[in-house]
């Protein structure tokens, strides 16, 4: 079924680079088939085809738009089985956390199926003309949102489906009206192609030029600097490490002419334990709190890596609890051999910062590419003074940061980076300190919740999965649910354009039935 | 009246650096009295205060903030007066002119109440729990915009009212909930102590912390790094060159966290005479456009400094009465030595690139500062192989592109630079033309307009001021209508926090009575 091919628009294409195989991270036993590196050439051909599928894609309307995104849903529901199969072999990630991704996918895509059909998306507005006006008569000014260009995409190692090739980046931005080019992930080539696959079925079955979607494999920072530095790229959708969001940003911001990046790059995702909460039920956050860690062998974007506390009743209980279930931890397999690698190393050189103390450490577990679990422990009054710590370890490790009171709790949070999300666990004795706490998280973090865990993010309308630098390269946006269009979109405005040449959508009568800001007041007239 | 200070959150500092004297651009005379720069230890100042200023000012709710923008606008309105009178002296604008200007910042300031007050901007949204859900109950999230820190505005010279001190871009910052560092421009300093002194008023009337506002005067490049890479300064609002424009892109991005900028740079604002508009009123056409060319002595960012036709019926004659239009025009008053004597250059560099024809020369006018009127021409294939051609010139210098056929017309504007505007004249029978053009001018502009001028910025909901690179250094906005307020806000997500922590804006019942979107759908119970 696998080709060891990348598809350039409707061809499939082998490419003449480097061989790769992504290799089964619970053995290392390496997966056929080989893909070869593509280069230059495959860049420009991709970007080409999408430039030339441009115009015509961001010409078809909503419900054109949303078909396709709902074909692109079918036919990976159509090839799930497979799909998963693949994926289990080259993430070492459970069936069941693959089949239950494989739904998030098509879930995404249906979200912006709907998101299109709603129609607010296109941002109409429109200020009648004045023609009374004194001293001046008034313009007749419409505004809509229009795509931005081809779009690149770089597939995720952490959710070879749901922030990969048919992921969030590509839903939204296909969502918009702008042609993807996605460059594949290395550690899962097989998944990739078998989505690629159901993605060009749906582009052929709805009749769309072949440009719409590329999937190109490479070498990471050569072909995906080629493919951000491309002028006919427009926008930037990555998620992965800091390193490499940096250096696409800096590729970006390099251009004759910078253009946007989206990437989501680094969070530690503190979790603050509020003075109450702790007290009334430290053992049972504890075990709580290594359930989320260890979830995917800690490889969550919102993996808890920080726990902040002050010193006082139900703390001890809490690190004990912790500590208890890490050793307990069976240990996962990882990603990949580099991700165990760069797991492993990270975890110790946090764990042997000064002031730093190892509670507890889990079982490796029996996979190639294991990683255990670790539980560190520093004093507050040291974390501020060492910004090392705050660096995210990719995986199951976590700092707990034991405060000496509430004023060095603020402080340690106010000296926190931009982080994708930030927990709190609060009785209703702590809404004060919570209350307090909460406009300094504000500044934070991406997403603020109460007495639950970050890993597990919701794809809805509400959501948000992003945060100030460097949990992303951009905070005024998210990743993921439905606000995500507005990231491949610019507004236009049709200042006293005739009726017959205006977008259907900011036309007299709103024969698309949308909502409208009509001289600043929203209508559906 | 005036002290040469500047105003530091509530205290009016006189710098220590070199002292700068406005210059009456008519006469040469320079103004009293001297301001001397800041630098360092005022933006560090000033920054802190912001900072500061931040959490109590983006706490207050829409009506505290809407109630401020119009008693800026008060203030502004007493006076207007003395504002007008100096603003003459200083930049040479007719008092006409000016006095519409004083309207249009305080009519700008009132627009932002209003978009406070309806209350959209929040952009509020709730994807309520379902504890039932299967396989995983959802959590309750809503999603609100928060502002994004202290922000950093830099005065425009050309509009020393409308996009200086209480411009656009701080009254839009200032409406989000984002403290303001202006820098003032040296080309109207005693304007710009006048205005600040109108924003401190309102400030203490309004009891708002003193850091909400600050006026600095100091060295462009300089003051201007040294503000962009103030780790408290959050965001960037610019009108001005390309160059100074990129400088502060750049700085930005140099920072360890990377900020927004919002730059409004370089536009020459193509007008493209269809054939049938041509034939019909080629000579009204001509002359209808230089008015627009010369207005304010060509000192607007949106002055139409290029015009594209094809060779045919009318062409002529618009041609001729431009020139002779041209020639009619007595010059008028820059704004300042340096702008003048950037314009001639410009303009003769313009003149002397090889193909390029000088149609007519307008008076240089009697003001020290002068600026006089040109008319160029060149070929189509002359144009897409020269791209200095594009160039900005500011000032009263157009350039016309006679292209052989209509296929050229499509080549030339397909190798446009960004642009603010593009403006289309346009019969009946030109609409086929039209249409094959529109979807081309959509990716070059971010306001198009037909059978006008793109002079003249209407500030209402619709408008978009912004565009393409390297008209803006971010296309995904504008920098004058309400929508502008998006500029300087992100979304936060809020998981099950509990009532009594939520922002009004999310409560159940909705409090503030706002359009919500509720599982996807508007609404405002």
């Amino acid at each position: 079924m696998l080709t060891g091919e990348m598809f350039v628009g409707a061809a499939r294409v082998r490419g003449s680079g480097k061989e790769v195989r992504s290799r089964d991270p619970r053995t290392g036993v390496e997966l056929a088939p080989g893909y070869r590196y593509g280069g230059a050439a495959e860049v420009a051909r991709a970007a080409a085809l999408a430039e030339e599928a441009f115009d015509v894609y961001r010409a078809t309307d909503s419900a054109t738009r949303a078909a396709f995104l709902e074909r692109i849903a079918d036919e990976i529901s159509a090839l799930a089985g497979p799909i998963v199969e693949r994926a289990v072999l080259e993430t070492g990630l459970p069936e069941a956390r693959l089949t239950g991704e494989a739904s998030r996918t098509t879930g995404q895509l249906r979200l912006f199926a709907a998101t299109l059909r709603e129609g607010s998306w296109h941002g109409a507005r429109i200020d009648p003309a004045q023609p009374d006006r004194t001293p001046l008569p008034r313009a007749d000014i419409r505004q809509r949102r229009v795509p931005l260009g081809p779009v690149a995409v770089f597939g995720a190692s952490n959710f070879p489906l749901a922030f990969s090739v048919a992921g969030g980046d590509t839903a939204s931005a296909l969502a918009a009206g702008c042609p993807v080019v996605v460059k594949a992930h290395d550690a899962h080539l097989g998944t990739s192609e078998l989505v690629a696959s159901a993605v060009r079925a749906a582009v052929v079955a709805c009749g769309l030029p072949e440009g719409v979607f590329t999937q190109l494999v490479g070498d990471g920072p050569e072909l995906g600097t080629q493919l951000v530095t491309d002028p006919r790229i427009q926008a930037v959708g990555f998620t992965g490490s800091r390193r490499a969001g940096l250096a696409l940003v800096a590729a970006a911001a390099s251009r004759p002419q910078p253009i946007p990046v989206y990437a989501e790059m680094s969070s530690v995702n503190p979790v603050v334990l509020l003075p109450g909460a702790l007290a009334a039920r430290g053992a049972e956050l504890g075990t709580a709190f290594v359930g989320s860690l260890t979830l995917g062998a800690g490889q969550f974007c919102t993996n808890p890596g920080l726990v902040l506390a002050v010193e006082g009743p139900g703390l001890d209980e809490f690190v004990s609890a912790a500590a208890e279930a890490v050793r307990g931890d069976a240990g996962g397999t990882m990603l990949t051999l580099g991700i165990a690698g760069a797991y492993a190393s990270g975890r110790d050189r946090l764990a042997g910062r000064p002031g730093v103390t190892e509670l507890a450490r889990g079982e490796a577990g029996s996979s190639v590419a294991c990683g255990g679990a670790a539980l560190l422990s520093v004093d507050g009054s040291r974390f501020t003074a060492d910004p090392e710590l705050q660096e995210e370890v990719f995986g199951a490790t976590s700092l707990v940061v034991r405060c000496a009171d509430q004023a060095e709790l603020l402080a340690v949070v106010r000296a926190l980076e931009g982080q994708l999300t930030a927990t709190v666990h609060a009785d209703e004795s702590d809404e004060p300190l919570a209350a307090a706490l909460l406009p300094v998280l504000e500044r934070k973090a991406g997403r603020i919740l109460f007495n639950g865990w970050p890993t597990g993010v919701e794809v809805g309308h509400a959501m948000v999965h992003g945060g100030p630098f460097p949990a992303t390269s951009d905070s005024r946006t998210t990743s993921v649910g439905s606000l995500a269009i507005e990231r491949f979109l610019r507004p236009v405005a049709y200042q006293d354009v005739p009726a017959a040449l205006l977008p259907p959508v900011l036309r007299d009568g709103n024969p698309e039935g949308v909502w409208r800001r009509i001289d600043g007041e929203l209508s559906r007239d």
